[in-house]
């Protein structure tokens, strides 16, 4: 079965982060960014795949590029996807409980974080914490309805 | 407990709506988009009260304003997450299995239902099914994370 495969592909990594590091946090926020690094790795692989059928061409150019987007992209997404997660496991850590505003809160804690890395200052953070802290929101209910 | 009656006062639609209908994938689109709707309502409305404490002052206009932008941004995160919630269990019917490929399938569905009524045209459509599925894949596997 195909999702046997891909699932243990995607665990294994899982397996020995918890062996190496020893520190719970850390392996959470690895754990996210390889797991959600890798879903925007093979985001730019479809975009990429999509774009050299429709040209009908592969050229050596074209493959570095695509190449160098995937790493970029799954950088991108894996970091604020680890921070969110090692957030919501501080977070869970603090509070004592697990809820949806474990989720609210990791979300702005992210949000604030990604902003002010990204040379935004004053308002722009608060408002991307808040843009942060919504959007956690709304992907934990979402997770509660599917 | 706040999260007791919070978590009431969001169930109760969902109560009402499975009584009303007798449709399960519009049972599943409506709560979506009551939910998601509520989360988004309640982000502008931070913001709003972020910036009139910011500005020490609350006007008939700015609230009238506040008002206006919370049912537009309501409706927006309401629609997609109502198509997006709705996709997946339809997907989950037509497949007859619960696994992360839903996601990505109902993601992909929604993205491209949204990106079509949005105006855009062929690639356009294509890039924002596969970001669909790309973000609904990754908040997936962030909530078997977390």
């Amino acid at each position: 079965m195909p999702k046997t495969t891909f699932m243990g592909s995607l665990s294994s990594p899982k397996v020995e982060v918890l062996v190496d590091t020893g520190n719970p946090l850390l392996n959470h926020t690895l754990d996210g960014f390889l797991k959600i690094g890798t879903v925007a790795v093979a985001k730019v692989a479809a975009e990429e795949t999509y774009h050299m059928v429709k040209r009908g061409s592969v050229s050596k150019h074209s493959l570095q590029n695509s190449l160098e987007k995937m790493c970029k992209e799954g950088a991108y997404w894996g970091t604020i996807a680890g921070v969110y997660v090692g957030m919501e496991y501080g977070v869970e850590r603090v509070r004592g409980t697990r809820d949806w505003k474990n989720a609210m809160i990791g979300g702005a804690l992210t949000g604030a974080l990604v902003s002010a890395v990204g040379n935004n200052k004053g308002d722009k953070i608060i408002m991307d914490a808040i843009t942060g802290g919504a959007v956690a929101t709304a992907a934990e209910f979402i997770s509660y309805l599917t």
